[in-house]
């Protein structure tokens, strides 16, 4: 008899704080056989620290390891081409649990198709195998959360943006925002708050670092030491209130 | 001895499954003596079915029911007013079980700073008593999950847009983004749907009814009935595939 495949389950496991796992998550994690994670080399990993407490001796541990931790490679490699075949090989060592008949949870911090890595596995596999995705709380509600800020009124746009974009294009596309939300700061924080005071919209602006997990830091945008903003951060300009 | 004022709490329940709230939400659900819910005359309530079945006996329950269930009023009502009027009296009727030395959590579908009539209350009493935030899972997440469809890649921007928005806006702000969801359609589909068609987006867009719920369902966007889309329903359209 043929072997049935095992399901491929991308599992948002919430922004940091433990409870903010959903009750579903939660189950599937418990059945599943083997739990895969992505990692940086050396590290534990966000995702793993934050549903640690939950696995069984009997589950299988999937890393997998980034084999770079900084797009800026030295010629004649690419970080396009490095990554590529990083999900690549990924996705192979998932598929040969699944090709095993033994259900694979990937799990993932916040969301998993909000700007997560386990769409490039998704991509990769979802054609072949069951695929399952259990959404999450994403990393900017959990800061909206914690920073006591509501994010977007009733018919306002909202703009979620990488601070990895140029100057004039995050420039361009905050000043047309209603309310935003920018990510990955990191190395791009003095950029980033830059266009915020070109704008004049610093003073509406909050940060956080590490959102609702132990060690989150919530600091005044004007305070931040850019060399020190951590990738796990980002910044919120609220909407304006509506008086409803 | 003053009373010790109760902790108003905004508790996300997630987009509608009953097991897309989280073990924090479901927690401070059960600790609160009063439960609050946002609903329209008549009705049960959304958020309130997805959490139904946690109730104990001895919570009290307070609806907090709207006045008016569409925005096109006879004159000399306005909306604004009567809606700001209404959340007034919300607020009352919250602040008088706070100032009793009651926890509330008022229950929000989805996540209660992502377009949440829970703001209203928070702008109105959050400077006056302990007010905290359990982030949910949004809408526009759970409805990306059961579509399959990743929603945002690595430095891609995402627009968060109403259907309410005139045909130009709405047209301007699609055209920028790289990835955008569209909430409150209703009846607003017809417009939106024209619009996708206009850009030549509409064979990349999904649409989804009540996601995550009994009830779900997903059309084809070209088999939508225009009148019959339903307030709880968005259209995703998606990043595109990051090859990484
Ligand atoms: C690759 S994206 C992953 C996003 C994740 N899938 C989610 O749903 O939030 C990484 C970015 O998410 C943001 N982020 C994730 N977790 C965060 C947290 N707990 N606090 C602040 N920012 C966070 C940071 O901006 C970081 O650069
Ligand atoms: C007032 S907003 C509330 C959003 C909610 N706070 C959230 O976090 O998703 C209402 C809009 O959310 C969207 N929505 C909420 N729940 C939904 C669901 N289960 N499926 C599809 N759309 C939903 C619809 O577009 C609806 O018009």
């Amino acid at each position: 008899m043929m072997q049935q495949p095992g399901r491929l389950i991308g599992l948002g496991v919430g922004p940091g704080d433990p409870e903010l796992i959903t009750l579903k998550a939660l189950r599937l994690l418990r059945e599943s056989p083997v739990v895969a994670y992505f990692v940086a080399k050396g590290k534990k990993g966000n995702a793993f620290g934050i549903i640690e407490g939950h696995l069984q001796e009997a589950q299988t541990l999937l890393p997998l390891v980034y084999p770079v931790t900084t797009e800026a490679l030295p010629a004649p490699l690419s970080y396009e081409q490095v990554i590529s075949d990083f999900y690549d090989e990924a996705s192979l060592a998932v598929a040969a649990h699944l090709d095993a008949g033994r259900d694979v949870a990937v799990i993932c911090e916040g969301d998993p198709f909000f700007y997560g890595s386990y769409m490039y596995l998704h991509d990769r596999l979802a054609e072949r195998y069951d695929a399952q995705v259990i959404p999450g709380v994403c990393s900017m509600l959990g800061g909206a959360s914690v920073l006591g800020a509501p994010l977007v009124y009733r018919n306002q746009s909202l703009s979620v943006l990488s601070g990895v974009l140029p100057h004039d294009e995050l420039k361009r596309r905050l000043a047309d925002a209603d309310a935003a939300v920018i990510m990955k700061l990191g190395r791009n924080f003095h950029k980033v708050r830059q266009v915020l005071e070109e704008l004049g919209l610093a003073g509406r602006a909050l940060y956080v670092e590490r959102a609702t997990m132990a060690n989150q830091k919530i600091v005044p945008l004007d305070e931040v030491e850019p060399m020190s903003s951590p990738y796990f951060s980002l910044i919120i300009v609220p909407g304006e209130r509506w008086q409803g």
